[in-house]
Parts: C-alpha cells; sequence; structure tokens
C-alpha cells in the first residue's frame, strides 16, 4: 500500500520556463535600475537568446548584442537566482494535490541551487499540501537525486518500505533512476503533470490501496 | 557509389527557431505601423509565448495579452508566412555544402509552405550550392515528406538507383521514414549538422566511393 507520494519540482509540479521568464523579467529591471537600459530591449533579448541557444549562454549573448561589459554578468547570476519568483500552480495542479494531500502524506524532494529552489516553493505555497520539502542541495552538489541519501532519509522519517511510496518526477536519471536504485515505485512523467498522467496516478493508486 | 546527397532544408541546414525569431519581428514591425502598438512589447509578448507554448498559440496569446481583437490573427499568419526571412547559413555549413558540391550533386527537398520556403531558400542563397531544389508542397499536402513522389522524381531525374543517393534530414518520419520506404541510405542528425555529424557522413562517403 503507498502511503508516501514522493514529488519532484521543476517541471513536474509547474513549468519550469515560466521560472526562466520570471528571472529575465527581474533581470531586466536590475539592468533598467543599474545601467538605463530599456527594459524591454534586454527582457526581449534573453528571450531571444533562450530561443535560439536555450540555457547557458543567455547573459553572454545578452551582453554582445547590448554591448555591455561582461564583467556584470557575476552580479545578473545572482539577481536571477536571488529573484522571487512569480510562478504559480495551474487550478488542476492544485485540484490534484489537494485530493491527493487528503490520503496520503505528500513530500516534496527537489534538486537545485538551494535559494532558489526555497523561493519556488514559497511563491508556488506548496506547504498547503506537502508534509514535508527536501532539498538535496543542502549538503551539496553531491548527494543531489540520483544519490539515494535523501531517498531513504524519506523512507526512514516516515518509518515506511521502498514499496510503501510512489516517486513521481520528470527527470530519467535524478527521477527515475534515483527511484529504481532502491526499489521505489515511479512514475515518469514528460512536464507538468497533464490529464492523462494524472489518471494514470490515480488509477496506480486505487490499485495499491 | 553515392551520386546525389538530397537535404532536408529547417533543423538541418539551419536552426528553424532563427526564422521564427525572424517571423515574430515583421509580425511585431507590422502591429506597430499598423495598430501603434509598442514594438519591443509585441516582440517580446510573442518570445514569452513561444518559450512557454511553443508553437501553434503564440498569436492567440499576443491578442489575450496585449488586449488586441482577434480578427487580426488571420493577417499575423500571413504577415509571418509571407515575410522575408533574415536568416543565414552558419560559416561551417557553407564550408561543409562548398565541399560536397564540388564531389557531388545536392538537392534539396522540403516541406513546409511553399512561399516561406521558397523565401528561405533565397534568403539563404541555397542555389550556391544545390543543383536542384524540390518543394512537396508544390502538389499538396498528402505528397509531403515521407510521400515517395518526390523521393523517386529525384532518382528519375537524376538517373541513379535508390542506393546512389544519400538523404540527409532530422524528421525522423519526413526524412528517414521516406528514404526508408525507397531504400535511400539516409542519416538522420538531429538539428543543424553538428561537426561530429558532419564527420560521420564524410566517413560515410569515402567508404562508398
Amino acid at each position: 500500500m503507498i502511503k508516501v507520494i514522493i514529488f519532484d519540482l521543476d517541471n513536474t509540479l509547474y513549468n519550469e520556463k515560466e521560472y526562466v521568464i520570471s528571472g529575465f523579467k527581474a533581470v531586466a529591471l536590475f539592468l533598467a535600475r543599474e545601467k538605463s537600459l530599456d527594459y524591454c530591449t534586454v527582457y526581449s533579448s534573453l528571450l531571444e537568446s533562450f530561443v535560439i541557444n536555450e540555457r547557458g549562454k543567455n547573459f553572454n549573448y545578452l551582453c554582445n548584442k547590448l554591448n555591455i561589459d561582461k564583467s556584470i554578468i557575476r552580479r545578473l547570476v545572482d539577481v536571477y537566482r536571488e529573484h522571487y519568483p512569480e510562478i504559480s500552480l495551474k487550478e488542476d495542479i492544485e485540484m490534484f494535490l489537494l485530493e491527493l494531500s487528503r490520503k496520503y502524506k505528500l513530500c516534496l524532494l527537489t534538486n537545485g541551487w538551494l535559494l532558489p529552489q526555497k523561493m519556488k516553493v514559497e511563491s508556488l505555497r506548496l506547504d498547503r499540501y506537502f508534509d514535508t520539502i527536501y532539498y538535496s542541495q543542502q549538503d551539496g552538489l553531491d548527494l543531489a537525486k540520483p544519490h539515494p541519501k535523501y531517498f531513504m532519509k524519506i523512507l526512514q522519517f516516515y518509518k515506511i518500505e521502498a514499496s510503501e511510496a510512489l516517486m513521481i518526477g520528470d527527470d530519467p536519471v535524478a527521477d527515475i533512476q534515483g527511484a529504481k536504485d532502491l526499489n521505489i515505485p515511479y512514475f515518469q512523467i514528460s512536464n507538468e503533470l497533464d490529464d492523462n498522467e494524472k489518471q494514470k496516478i490515480m488509477q496506480f493508486l486505487h490499485n495499491n490501496i
């Protein structure tokens, strides 16, 4: 019988691209204030870069395009990581979590930089549904999912067997391999829980009462 | 022996997202002129929508966000499809095509709306490298790749066997299944030819002299 459902955060409960957009807005606002640059020009340049390059190169692209001294990139990364995100749960995800939280203990287990993850959790008000929240980064990158440490912590905290937990996440390595390694049942979802996936999860839970 | 190399266009010779960006700029310019909207606000809204929604919903999102009457969407689609694209081949792709075109006949076979595809070909100046250019849409959507019609046309035009052609494209159905169905050798690339893929193609050609 499943007793605890372990959720991943990014791209499982919400679309992480909303966080990227929120972060770009914060950076654009910062540069508008600090360097008197046009907010919309900065914002659209960052979006443009993300569309072409995806992650990792966006601040470099911005500096090249708008002729900004690259020494500022370190601060832009800080502004991005320290901004309070404007993100939200979709209504159907809220309903789903509400329903599950009535029958099961919900536990969040997320990788990623500590401060941004904490602010995401706060912005999404996940404490309404989640019984426990674990940040793997708390102990450094080496212990991030798929490392067994936090999975085992959760099983121990709830005094349950692996078969009594269910892992739900999108990442084939961090979430899924991590669960597999400990024989924890799992659901791999594509990106932000959809109706079909929610139904399958409910069916699985129904079959494992 | 390979005699003719058939290339796909979008996401094979260039990153199609550059075309999307180019189209969004054209739409933003159109709305700035026609509706006195702020160019950058329109442009960044379209990019934002593309980041979150990918394709198909961007003009709808724009109209909702900027409170524009949705009856204009039809015209925006036309502006997008009829704009002259600002896209270009990367230098290493140019070198690759130049080198291949000295030893092989290069043939372009592309799906997609006729006018946009023709303007992409013109903007990328593909006539410098390609011996023939086939637009499957010329005869309607039903005959688009993977339909055998244009693959067979090419074999007939060059009076070659399937084994003397090589298909290079990114789409598992249109490009790859289309080639497989006729026993044409193929290379599936991920998105815009990279160094590793170019090397493998050269090796294959070298082995099939």
